[in-house]
């Protein structure tokens, strides 16, 4: 007999964020990840995996989580599905290196019920302070290797669907140079989570080339203060717009968990600026929505 | 012939900021504002004045402004009076000591007007680090006082409401040890207007004599680091919950100036824990509504 697609789900998404923290442990080469487990009042609970201060990560946040029970009803209108009943299994991740050469990476792959609706959403994306186009094009490379293995529709419309939900309309710009970005999956169940096991299991290999084409760049101050600067765009999104953040904070998710996407140090300046033609100043050209194969 | 209220109170904040700005780097002794004249694509404008690394102001922000226009069908909503037409002049501030020992201090008064309905609105509330009774005592005075001059039902009443709106319910906990908040007074307006000019003109009597009792205390890297943290909850508060930046940014405010709220330097760190009884531990006993006087 095979087990509901819900509890499969929920067991590759526990081992993923064993061999991704496995990965990126061995990547760092000093630093381990703590794991705490917790368990959700409402029902469900989860285990944050969280490395700080490493060699290559001043903050890595690797989140497992399944929980179920009672939606709000002033939330559950905004979803598919009848009913306050749901359930919610995911991954979440977000990587910050410490030197301002390596990029900072998000990632999400996450099962849905409510009532009988269930589906599947995720994705990835690259946010980098001095980007490098063969970065970009890597990235963007890796996920669309593994859309086309499942249906060549669909990169382009999940990277469109990145470049529209990662942006930040008060700075009218992208949060980085995006990647793929999907929700409400509700084709058929099998062939949904053949594809979101596939990408996630695409992660290291998007990422990790990056990591080690750049973390042994020299950098001083300059572009450590723009970083800082640069994570403040990253913290306005996650708490004016990200629906991950809301949705967890809403259904009482563990704030610890949920917060730990922020970054471990951030700058706020006003009205900064930057000489034209800086690589700082340049950095404005790439936070726009663009082709990068 | 009297002007029309609007407009008293438009030249009322404008003073206020000059007489503000100016007391501040008086009392900073190092540095000196900067000032930013701006214009609102939709009509009106503000002056925005930030002083940065000063010998006791990390940031301070002082933003004057005075915009009108239309509003925004979907938010319009949530306001009283009638139609899209506004009018909404006032000052906010926002001051960050370098030094954890003084807290932290914000303040709005401001006038709004949609279609024929007028309203006041304003308020402070102090956010310390390492709180000492004496400080909460001194503020809450203050603006018990000129509450009292005008109303005697009234301080109670705002004290409340301050609680109730400078409240992380993610955090299960207040942002400081509030002060007085009120919002759509609607009552006589020429009473309600001299209401505001009173409270106004005793922000810095109810901030500067904390500030001269703290700022020579010694601190350290303990100190400084609680700090960063604790500035992280403030921009969480303004980030997640605040009406006054979810105002400006719908309504095409200038997000500089809007998010010259934010500290120069924030830090998160994942589920941060102290000893039982040390005083940073202890702040959370302070992060609970209760009678300061």
């Amino acid at each position: 007999m095979t087990e509901p697609i819900e509890a499969r789900a929920e067991t590759f998404f526990r081992e993923l964020q064993q061999t991704i923290c496995g990965a990126l442990e061995t990547e760092d080469g000093t630093a381990l990840f703590r794991a705490d487990e917790w368990q959700r009042p409402g029902g469900g609970g989860g285990i944050s995996r969280v490395l700080t201060d490493g060699a290559l990560f001043e903050k890595a946040g690797v989140n497992f989580s399944s929980v179920h029970g009672q939606l709000k009803p002033d939330f559950a209108g905004a979803l598919p599905g009848d009913g306050l009943d749901f359930f919610a299994s995911g991954i979440s991740l977000v990587l910050h290196p410490k030197s301002p050469m390596v990029p900072t990476v998000h990632a999400n792959f996450r099962v849905l019920r409510r009532g009988e609706a269930r589906w599947f959403g995720g994705g990835a994306d690259l946010t980098p302070y001095y980007p490098e186009r063969e970065d970009a094009v890597h990235f963007h490379r890796a996920w669309k290797t593994v859309c086309d293995r499942h249906d060549p529709t669909c990169y382009p419309r999940f990277k469109k669907w990145c470049d529209e939900y990662f942006y930040l309309p008060h700075r009218q710009e992208t949060r980085g140079i995006g990647g793929i970005f999907f929700d409400t999956l509700q084709r058929d169940a099998e062939r949904d989570f053949a594809f979101v096991r596939d990408a996630g299991a695409t992660f290291l290999e998007a990422y990790l080339p990056i990591v080690r084409r750049r973390r042994e760049l020299i950098y001083g101050d300059r572009e450590r203060s723009f970083q800082l600067l640069r994570r403040g765009r990253y913290v306005e999104f996650n708490l004016l717009y990200d629906r991950g953040t809301t949705f967890g904070l809403k259904t009482d998710g563990r704030t610890e968990s949920i917060l730990m996407s922020l970054p471990p140090l951030v700058r706020w300046e006003y009205d900064a600026r930057f000489p034209p033609g800086s690589r700082e100043a340049q950095l404005a050209d790439w936070l726009k929505p663009q082709e990068w194969l």
